[in-house]
């Protein structure tokens, strides 16, 4: 290895090859501090074409590659495994922003720019960069187009994938594919775009990508609905579609026990309500109009859905301070979640007409097997994507239910498969979901993955033990 | 071949075996009849099952195949070449609307039903299936997956591509893949969706798939403007683009000379403004609130450009009708130029801010070579796709301009490309611009796609001589 390190030292210079445990330490523990790998060394090239000159220096020495962005990811995709044979490739030095086409609607991203770098470079270009997640301050756009991440307005803008025109991309081989094309029309051939798109860099790397770029909206507000059922917020939801079209941005659906949590855990965040209700749904709308002009489509929803019974109670948010109050008690459901105790995560998604259902059979067979044990069900209902959370019984230590992980992913996830859903709606595979997606993908499925894995990572170097 | 045959009749019936001239001619030369080929016989399976009976069929007896839906393709991709060896495998029997969900806004067809069919179904359930193009009444939805096909709707809609949720295919092994999956986020591996979508067969045959649904708009609404320059259309679309966002979904450029034409051939047809103009643009707005709204908003677009000087004169239509008139110019052009004569066409796409250097570039270059060559040039400028013409010199005749073809196609595709453009938007490649692309993508993406290829089609079977 002495003569690889000696010619990676050389491509992209000694200060950017890390070889001391204290230096590669961050980049070989994930993000929720669940695992931790090894590898003989993280490499920091400052360009594409630094990083084009590693990957062939790889293959030439037939060692692994791990590349990794804001190592931010959920399912352990961008660490290495325990053997120490990877390499990591980080990909944080190429950040620049190389272009903004306010007329295209377009900017010209490195893999390595933060992701809220990217927002606040197309804000000052007058226009809107959508994707927003929890992580925007340090995950990157290279791991948010590897993972195809989703994020809060996916209802209106669609995931990581709706948002990307092209790419540059590193092959496995170590060329470089230009494909920054800013066209939102072009039949000339394979979609290579959207292979390399949520392949979480198992068959090559992501160093540049054309984005997307929207009008920013005049206004946006919001409304909080208090509803008997998942299947009245269904109804809500189209009705409020049909009237605001794309102007909804948002539409989270949170139980009743979610924001009982969030009072019991924040006593001063109080329901704006009289009564408790099962279901609350929060709305937003975003106006390309003015403030009022929400304010008065919100209201009219709202009174319809109140005539169609799908309401029983409703408060539209009056300025954008009190939109804010309203987002407050959907962003402390994670918070109010953790101070009860650790739960039993599930990132599901499901046809939208199914969903109804599925909690309500799913929550039965839960109870049937583990009698108390409370569910915390809330998400981007307008996506199909649903948060559905396991926590302890009350009168059942935290820790001696969490052994009953693997069993509660097996009933849940059996269940969303029955549903026509997905177990990984917006984290993607990585390595912790790897053996699960074997019990719902077909034969056919994994065969066609596992031919397009050989035919363009022949040697299994990129990101091995990921996805497949 | 006798036994081959035989097992063909005996898997789907003899019926829908076609070997006599008479039968299979109309599967054999394209739409535009400019090609015709040979195929050894044209076999129309009922549905998925026997489809993939005759793929594991044809792989046992190494017949190539050419999947064929409405034959309405414009770059021969769906006849067989003249060497006799192929069979045609007409997909028109598969068109069974499979399920409409509302809730979920989507509904999953089958292959074989026509564009047509389906956005009438989706009306009937009180929804928009968005995908609209001129040859909607006999091309069918497989064919505009396999094409990947744009239209008129795509600014505000997206692409077919951006309308399919999921897919079933029969494999190039005669494998059935049921990706059907109706759901807006699914991060569960490498998206073979949109590999097969837009590989206009040569991978593997769409049989049905899970389309998007949309709300109906309350109104439609259009505006026609009088402009100077491209350049003032660009500053236009970004105007109307920031007060309407999604609501604007049409916006075409027309030259004057276009309208010049259509007043030519069609003389009732005249323009509502007192001066000519070098340049229109029609504006369409898709109202969820009511005709009177639309009406307002571009009212109040045309009134800030007129101050900004975009613009120069513009109407606004009062009614549908009215807004149907001022399509018809849109729509009357291609006729129009019909009437005037053969021209040589273009199906080219631009980032939407270089295009108009393209078309002062072009033109130019057009002029030196051929000088009097008239261009006709209009298309959908919001989505960068121009119809870019050449029409012959007034002084000389058409059949003997029609010989300058693959001059003319050099120096458009060539400005094309070195205005970062795509020499197919919506039309695809076929066998008709097989060799054209090769002068224009790199040697990796070319290496890429032939792995894909490989991978997917090892005995080169599906669709050969298409794309690659």
């Amino acid at each position: 290895m002495d003569a690889f390190l000696d010619t990676c030292r050389r491509t992209i210079g000694a200060a950017h090859v890390l070889t001391a445990a204290s230096d590669t330490a961050p980049y070989l523990t994930d993000w929720r501090r669940r695992a931790s790998g090894k590898a003989c060394e993280v490499l920091k090239p400052a360009d594409t074409e630094e990083l084009a000159a590693l990957v062939r220096l790889c293959n030439e020495y037939k060692v692994p590659m791990v590349p990794q962005g804001g190592n931010t990811g959920l399912v352990l995709g961008s660490i290495p495994d325990d053997s120490g044979k990877a390499v990591v490739l980080s990909l944080t030095r190429l950040n620049r922003i190389r272009q903004i086409d306010p007329v295209n609607n377009t900017m010209t991203v490195e893999a390595g720019c933060i992701l809220k770098n990217i927002q606040h470079a197309a804000g000052e270009a007058g226009r809107l960069f959508p994707l927003s997640l929890a992580a925007e301050g340090s995950c990157t756009i290279g791991g948010n187009l590897s993972t195809n991440a989703g994020g809060t307005a996916v209802l209106r803008y669609g995931n990581t994938r709706e948002l990307c025109l092209g790419l540059e991309v590193v092959t496995a081989q170590g060329e470089i594919w230009n494909g920054l094309r800013g066209l939102r029309k072009d039949n000339t051939g394979y979609d290579l775009r959207d292979l390399y798109i949520g392949a979480e860099g198992t068959l090559g790397l992501i160093t540049a990508a054309v984005l997307k770029l929207f009008p920013q909206p005049k206004a946006q507000l919001t409304a909080l609905a208090a509803l008997r059922t998942p299947d009245d917020a269904l109804h809500l939801l189209s009705l409020a579609q049909s009237y605001c079209v794309s102007a909804l941005t948002g539409f989270e659906l949170m139980s009743g026990f979610c924001l009982k949590l969030v009072n019991k855990h924040f006593p001063a965040m109080r329901l704006p309500f009289a009564e408790d209700h099962a279901q609350y749904v929060l709305l937003e709308l975003s106006d390309s109009e003015s403030e009022e002009h929400a304010q008065t489509m919100l209201e009219h929803v709202i009174s319809v859905a109140m005539q169609h019974d799908y309401i029983q109670d409703a408060v539209v948010a009056r300025s954008m301070a009190q939109s804010q109050a309203i987002w407050d008690f959907r962003e402390h459901i994670p918070l109010a979640q953790a101070a009860e105790g650790k739960n039993i995560k599930h990132d599901v998604s499901l046809p939208i007409s199914h969903i109804g259902d599925f909690i309500r059979t799913t929550d039965a067979l839960l109870q049937q097997a583990f009698p108390g044990a409370r569910m915390v069900t809330f998400g981007h209902l307008g996506d199909g994507n649903l948060h559905y959370n396991v926590a302890h019984p009350e009168q059942e230590a935290e820790q001696s239910f969490l052994e009953n992980q693997a069993a509660i992913n097996r009933i849940v996830h059996d269940s969303v498969h029955q549903h026509d859903g997905s177990i990984s709606a917006e984290h993607g595979i990585g390595a912790l979901k790897r053996t699960e997606i074997l019990r719902y993908k077909s034969a056919v499925e994994m065969q066609l993955m596992h031919s397009i894995k050989q035919a363009l990572d022949p040697l299994n170097l990129m990101n091995p033990g990921k996805i497949l």
